[in-house]
């Protein structure tokens, strides 16, 4: 028995989300345990650095699997790209010490979310971004990115029930990009609660829409309610992009 | 009865190309005119800037079509965005003087052809690339690249039958360019003649494995022998970026 990590690539789209649910649920997570299952022939659990949403894509999910297998990682890695859909990409294959766990061992995680500010349909982003008509003053939103970063707690962000476990994160940075009428925002942190970055999203929109006042942000935080924070964007938009150890 | 100029962009992966072909074909064509035939209420036909094969992309195709409508440039932008399946629209619509064709009066192309250079999949270029194992050579590629480029004749990178009509073309230039293990061949001409931005591109891949020489170009092109060029690669890495007028 060995300890694998894996980096994976997948576009969201499909799928309901990276956590399996039931034998019938499309889901990242149920595709590659399935898959293993039929190389190993036993059962088998597989670990992700966070499960992400229906909709949600990935450029670089970090997963840890113990199974034993005759294969070498290359043998893995060919075995698995062999049979997964088109979607799903595994791009490496490492023995870890068996200590080693994705998501428990994670030091930080980088998301991105693309939006489209125009009137006009992209076909190309159409699967990956969120379509905003209205100007953005990117001014403004980078104004509100920076009173959101730092260590704070982020309960007002989450649409997580409130429970006993910390809602304080580090949040490093957000980096705003213009690019004609592409706007990518890059999410840097130690971790995020759940629906955090669709939500601190929701809220830089509604700052770059005017809607707001970027000197809000810090009253949003000090309130720790949800309903004070601005919307959920869609998922489609949202990609993890890296996960550090 | 107006002339309108219309900036299309389409992801080709579904279509049979951009030329209809009967009633049952779904072609781009097919499509936007069977929409625009709805929105007038009498038979359309929309000419392109040319023919693009079935499975490749457009991010600005331009057509124009002669129509008599109520609706004012907007307002058939807007009509056709809101009925044009989601891997086809409309960027801009002009109305146009009379006599402008957007084949006839185009003066250049500009196509994009991808190549991923990895043994890996790669999820979210899979319907916008074209996949190579091997390792690639860009400097004897480039080398290649300069010696196709000028003014010639490209008789033996077309796939069409020997025909009355000039194969002599201009090819502006071939840029190559390399961002980790994806290459963007960028063409400029004049006009291209059919698949010849394909075959140019097999024929350059060729010499990026090692299995021709880039000396060779010179040869092929005097031997005007379709057998003598490099293999057609798949449509779907290839992209319509821009034409001009």
């Amino acid at each position: 028995m060995a300890n694998y990590k894996l980096f994976l690539q997948y576009e969201g789209t499909r799928y309901q989300g990276w956590q399996r649910q039931s034998s019938t649920g499309n889901t990242i997570q149920g595709r590659l345990e399935a898959l293993l299952e039929k190389m190993c022939g036993n059962p088998i659990q597989i670990h992700g650095s966070g499960r992400t949403d229906a909709g949600v894509h990935a450029l670089a999910q970090v997963a840890n699997v113990h199974m034993s297998t005759d294969l070498s990682c290359g043998g893995i890695l060919e075995y698995m790209n062999r049979y997964l859909p088109e979607d799903i990409a595994v791009l490496s294959v490492e023995e870890v010490p068996e200590r080693f766990h994705s998501r428990l061992n994670a030091k930080g995680k980088t998301y991105r979310y693309t939006v489209v500010a125009s009137n006009l349909p992209h076909v190309f982003l159409r699967n990956y971004s969120h379509m905003v008509s209205e100007k953005l003053d990117v001014g403004a939103m980078r104004q509100a990115a920076s009173l959101l970063c730092g260590t704070r707690d982020f309960k007002a962000f989450t649409s997580a029930r409130r429970g006993k476990k910390s809602t304080v994160r580090t949040l490093e940075a957000i980096d705003i990009e213009q690019k004609e009428d592409v706007l990518t925002f890059t999410f840097r942190g130690d971790g995020f609660l759940y629906h955090m970055v669709r939500i601190l999203m929701g809220t830089l929109l509604e700052v770059g829409c005017g809607q707001r006042e970027p000197e809000e942000m810090t009253d949003i935080i000090k309130s720790g309610e949800r309903a004070q924070a601005g919307a959920l964007v869609p998922a489609k938009g949202l990609t993890l992009v890296e996960v550090r150890y």
